[in-house]
């Protein structure tokens, strides 16, 4: 496909590049800064968790048009000589601000804010959405996830199912962050470092004349990792099988993981095998459910008290399949020193560079936000500031954040997110509110965009 | 994130890799087939389109575990040594029968099959599932939209809002196939030669402080190919604006291509809009809409004479909204000499290598097809093979289709597909049978398994 040649610059819509030939001919070229937030959460979301900065990070480190892009930029016939040299120079030299990942977030607020020469901002607009929404999103439905699971293990099986191998690498990070405890994927368990995790499939089974052969073969290579998938033709036999293997693995010192259940009735399937297997004395062989789970199915089958050690989900979650989509904009809230916002019906916005402001109790439980202006009236004390400068000229202020650093950041943010908005189908919404000056320069930009525009 | 140095080999599930060296040391290496099929459409599609066949055989002929590979499992501490040096010698071998990449499938209908070695077949099985998944929904979904818009262009915008950057590449060239005009996405206008689109954004006409002198400076650069944004304040303001320019435009011997309507109703915009632009003489002025658009909307703006000549389509085709994932698996039909097949409860499968074959009428419409056993009894005159052989001992025997034959094919398909099936809320299923040599094979596996299983 000639793929590997292009790098991850191109990956931009044709306007950001048109707009940019368009900036450096008309000389508009000074300092922007441009704010990414999610408009409207959609049903059944009362909060997101913030993930994908690091490979934002990085594309930006990384931003420049290499040869093969320049000649692939020509090759389409759009764009002027001049425009392309300059684009051959360009790299990104501005700031970032941005929440930490793993740090939960509620409507309309700004989790990164992009400032520098405004055609360096615009280019990377289809990038930093594309991953933002992607890393955000799949998290958050992790973190339902693990919640509905109540302590439960939860291991990702979603490679074959997300939009493609992107998704797939992504989700696997983003629901480590929000505590799965493996994934399938190896290429992620690879690049990442997250425990892999995994059973066996109906093929395996099939391949030996008799189900019994098929566990032996595996337990034979396995011989204390073993999970075995016992309902490829009748699970009740299956777990006849699995358990006449697992006395025999016994007898060699060896012992049985566990078994994996993937069809019909979770809940009565799940406690007739844990009857059969502790009858049989093995209590310590576990049971891992799969089959099309997702947080409502897993919360359903843990109220139901059903004697399930871990959930393998993939199709559902890989797909976010009750909201696959998110609403996250980056809007220009500066150019120059004038503060922008825009005024199209549904879809107004608020002017200027912000901050987040959180509000505590004494528990560090959240209490609600604030979002105010950069810089905004000095907060009280039990208030975080959530954007920090992670970026200046174009680098890394910090290195890379350990994932398991993050991942307990996760944990820690969620653990003071009020109980009653954890819920599946949450009825409140957290509290969200604009600080005074925000409000007034909001009113202000109003004024003077109206003003501007009446006359013409 | 280490992720340049690991090939697309290592993107599969660990469980085809604990399986294959389980299938190794127990000596259970001969051939087999595996077949990739649909099972249960979702709501409101009566068939998909069959996108993916390139990359599944790019990844076919590249197959091989890199020395970095073979590391990252050595990492993982989960495979013995023997095994990964084996693993470091293997490439894919086998044979592939598929349907042509625009060709239409219906439910369990194989539209992939793979025989080879067991291993070999094995370890594809996650790369195969993920991308036929990705690049099929892209593609159905897209041409829902494409029937939907009667006619008028269609634009990919979706580069931000689709499931990672893979995602968004394969959507660009499964809805080109399926009928889109262009795509805003850089990267996958270079790679496919699909033709790039795009208008301008919010950004760019807020950084002037007139309106008017943004679309003055986009003109200057495009003189004949603006497509000026006019909701950003005021859409009527707007729209008056871009007359302005567009008469300015006109003296200069250039035109304007077209406005772009991105919120608000925009039935009542376009109407107005329009005869705004016919009042002024601008009548080759086009409208085109965005927002939020899916093929629902688009059909109702069709259906009530909006005057639109162009849709841009972004996040709810870009996640396949309604229907965001697949049911498609990739199951052993074949060990050996024996036709294999699995009787779950919810998930029982067909055994044996297979053949979709297509019956048509004097016209060339689509009556009903038949999935057969390969080989199978001979078929009528009005009947088409869908299978065919497309790689042989790891080699393709065609090069590439051209991406503009593969869009051919496609739209050949869906002109012969019966015209009730092409509502977007279909009443009616595609008749699908299975032939008498292929209910016998199955009656004889089925029994054939059941008097093995039973008295163990």
């Amino acid at each position: 496909m000639g793929s590997s040649k292009l790098s991850a610059s191109l990956f931009t819509d044709l306007y950001q590049l048109t707009m940019a030939q368009a900036y450096w001919q008309s000389g508009v070229t000074r300092d922007a800064t441009f704010s990414l937030h999610f408009r409207n959460f959609p049903s059944n979301r009362s909060y997101y968790v913030f993930v994908g900065l690091e490979d934002v990070l990085d594309y930006l480190e990384d931003f420049r048009f290499t040869d093969d892009d320049i000649e692939a930029l020509r090759n389409l016939s759009v764009f002027d000589d001049g425009f392309l040299k300059r684009l051959s120079e360009l790299n990104f030299s501005g700031e970032v601000r941005a929440m930490p990942e793993g740090t939960l977030f509620f409507e309309n607020e700004p989790v990164l804010e992009v400032s520098g020469p405004v055609i360096e901002c615009q280019l990377a607009e289809t990038f930093l959405v594309n991953q933002i929404n992607l890393q955000s999103m799949m998290a958050t439905k992790a973190a339902r996830v693990v919640h509905a699971a109540g302590g439960r293990q939860v291991m990702d099986f979603a490679a074959r199912r997300t939009h493609g191998t992107d998704a797939a690498v992504k989700l696997a990070r983003a629901a480590h962050i929000a505590g799965f405890a493996g994934t399938s994927n190896v290429q992620a368990a690879a690049m990442y470092g997250i425990p892999p995790a995994g059973t066996m499939a109906h093929s395996f089974v099939t391949t030996f004349e008799r189900e019994a052969d098929s566990f032996s073969a595996y337990a034979a290579s396995f011989p204390d990792s073993s999970i075995f998938l016992v309902d490829t033709y009748d699970t009740k036999e299956g777990v006849k099988n699995a358990i006449e293997c697992a006395q025999n693995m016994r007898e060699l010192g060896h012992s049985l993981r566990g078994i994996r259940l993937d069809s019909g009735d979770l809940l009565t399937l799940s406690q007739m095998s844990r009857r059969m297997l502790d009858e049989a004395g093995l209590n310590s062989v576990q049971i891992f459910a799969s089959g099309g789970l997702d947080e409502f199915s897993i919360e359903s089958l843990v109220n139901s008290g059903a004697p399930i050690d871990g959930f393998g989900v993939g199709t559902k979650v890989g797909a976010s399949e009750d909201a696959p989509y998110t609403d996250f904009v980056y809007k220009m809230v500066k150019y120059a020193r004038r503060p922008i916002m825009k005024l199209s019906d549904d879809k107004a916005t608020t002017p200027g560079p912000k901050q987040v402001f959180r509000e505590f109790d004494q528990n560090r439980t959240f209490r609600g936000d604030i979002i105010g202006c950069e810089p905004d009236a000095d907060p009280g004390d039990q208030t975080e500031l959530l954007l920090r400068v992670v970026m200046e000229r174009g680098k890394r202020l910090q290195p890379k954040t350990e994932l398991e650093h993050v991942r307990a950041h996760f944990e820690n943010q969620f653990a003071r997110l009020p109980a009653e908005l954890k819920a599946l189908r949450p009825q409140d919404t957290y509290p969200v509110a604009l600080s005074d000056k925000l409000n007034k320069l909001t009113r202000q930009t109003m004024q003077s965009l109206t003003a501007v525009e009446e006359p013409i």
